[in-house]
């Protein structure tokens, strides 16, 4: 391939875009934001309107001038910048085109890659769900380099996955392979999840779950603890305190480890992965979290040949550019 | 391809094995039993020497007697009858050829596929775990048929499962990919599995977790139960009371397929499969199974675009043999 490529990240506030060059180095990365009104219409004219503008700057072409010559498209055609686009859309997927519906984007069912490519003077286009290009990312460029099966599982306000199997993203027959926010992991639970069900992995491994397992076991205990004079408990607030060894947080963070390493306990008996990538914003606790999911992760995985490997994601909110482009880069 | 396929099931007591035309119709199936003296080391030329046996009766042959012609090996070579032979294996296959281990068989570390093709005149050979082949061939010719991606899970003295995605099996890194009988669905449980850990979907989902179950009700309950004047209790006997409404043996299905449920929820929403198929010696319960699965379903699933189907196998013992042979028809 001696084409750029554009991967693109849809998400409910910004479009996140990057340019990469021929060997997938990114060469430079804009945002722009996503507008959700009249049922987000504009979303994809604004997204091919500012790809358009961003690659005619003259100070990305400097040296490359040649990819304009003869040339009435800058985008698409056999002397052009472009080998493609990949976008990242939250929500399902299916056949790397066609979206069902997103409400986080107001959309109803657009065939994402069909009309983003006429706008884009035809240049080749395919799509995907967010947290399975951010997965792909990960692989490719960031905390699961060097793998070609693997899972990221981002922890932020809520609990997401994205699969990727010999190298190919595990799309799943309704566009939701790998969302295992809401697997079950304690059937004795009594306090409902946000989806209406009760114990779903969410409940206590997202930044909102961790806080909910410190404000209980705060209520319940009588231990010194600096979480007693937060004003407001964060998942920050709590990881921090666990690492300077405040037993009510350290209590805390190591629950939603446990519960962390069963989800992937069982990941790993149906999937049996090479590596298991962290991201999402709690992931910022960094080597705490893999050592917690490592402690408990035996009691919940029958290691028969092999253990798979606990990685931190590495590439923050641009994994899901870089896993765009690699759709591309294939 | 205008010939024959082997396909080979190796089990702890019997090899199963199965001759298919081109089309995939199953011509001729026999047993031989497994010898799993001196490490296993006859397994193999076993099978090799009752392949040429069976191959050679000219019943088998008749009308087709064409297919010697000009043939130094009936097994091997441009006018050979063998196209190939796919073999299931009851541990971990990597790289479609290598058992790093099968306690079972007796075996240490053997590259399957190279001695069996050694043995049989250089006819390629493709090798496979045995569960995941059972679920290629219940997808290729039995309850999956008409599905791409499916996941097989077999209730039997133990639970195991196969998983094929876009037709292809799901192998994992260690070649354990699908083996959900040691995921954790009671995280509670003080009672030990066999494995050593506690609540594992084993000690609810498979014929002796059942048993377990009704016998832990009978105790604590003084409702009238047919189970109460039972020798011995047994899966099928509680099966069979289930049917005929005995209190007991319906609380004790329905918990077992609650747990059932849950783990399918997981994998539904890891997956996002076409379907579940259900098989092994307790599935032979029936539609009574997949109803009480199904009752329970929801509980454990964020249904998002749509649910998966249940179905029951079919192929029942001859699972493997097929999946074998789907190996090579590919």
């Amino acid at each position: 391939m001696d084409k750029h490529v554009l991967g693109i990240d849809v998400g409910g506030t910004t479009v996140k875009c990057g340019l990469f060059d021929t060997s997938g180095e990114l060469l430079k990365k804009w945002e722009i934001p996503t507008d959700i009104s009249d049922g987000g219409k504009n979303i994809l004219p604004d997204i091919a309107a500012s790809a358009r503008t961003e690659i005619a700057d003259t100070s990305l072409l400097a040296g490359n001038t040649s990819i304009l010559a003869g040339n009435t498209s800058i985008l698409a055609g056999n002397t052009s910048l472009l080998a493609g686009v990949g976008i990242g859309v939250p929500g399902p997927v299916l056949r790397e085109s066609y979206v069902p519906r997103c409400v986080n984007l107001g959309w109803g069912s657009v065939d994402v890659a069909g009309v983003l490519s006429d706008l884009m003077d035809g240049v080749p286009v395919k799509a995907a769900n967010d947290a399975n290009l951010a997965a792909l990312g990960e692989m490719w460029k960031g905390g699961g380099r060097g793998f070609r099966s693997m899972m990221l599982i981002t922890l932020g306000t809520g609990v997401g996955g994205g699969i990727v199997l010999d190298g190919k993203i595990l799309p799943g027959l309704h566009g939701t392979g790998g969302e295992i926010g809401h697997i079950t992991v304690n059937p004795a639970e009594t306090l409902q999840c946000t989806c209406g069900r009760y114990g779903c992995l969410e409940q206590y491994a997202s930044a909102t779950g961790l806080v909910r397992t410190a404000k209980r076991m705060l209520a319940g205990q009588h231990e010194p603890t600096v979480l007693s004079s937060c004003s407001e408990i964060s998942a920050k607030r709590i990881v921090d305190a666990a690492r300077d060894k405040d037993p009510v947080a350290e209590k805390a963070l190591d629950e939603m480890c446990d519960y962390l390493a069963m989800a992937l306990g069982t990941m790993a008996s149906t999937l049996d992965p090479e590596a298991f990538v962290i991201g999402g914003g709690v992931s910022r606790a960094g080597q705490i979290l893999i050592d917690g999911i490592k402690k408990h992760f035996p009691k919940y995985h029958f290691v028969g040949e092999g253990l798979p490997e606990f990685y931190l994601a590495q590439l923050g909110n641009d994994a899901g550019i870089y896993g765009a482009a690699k759709l591309i880069f294939g």
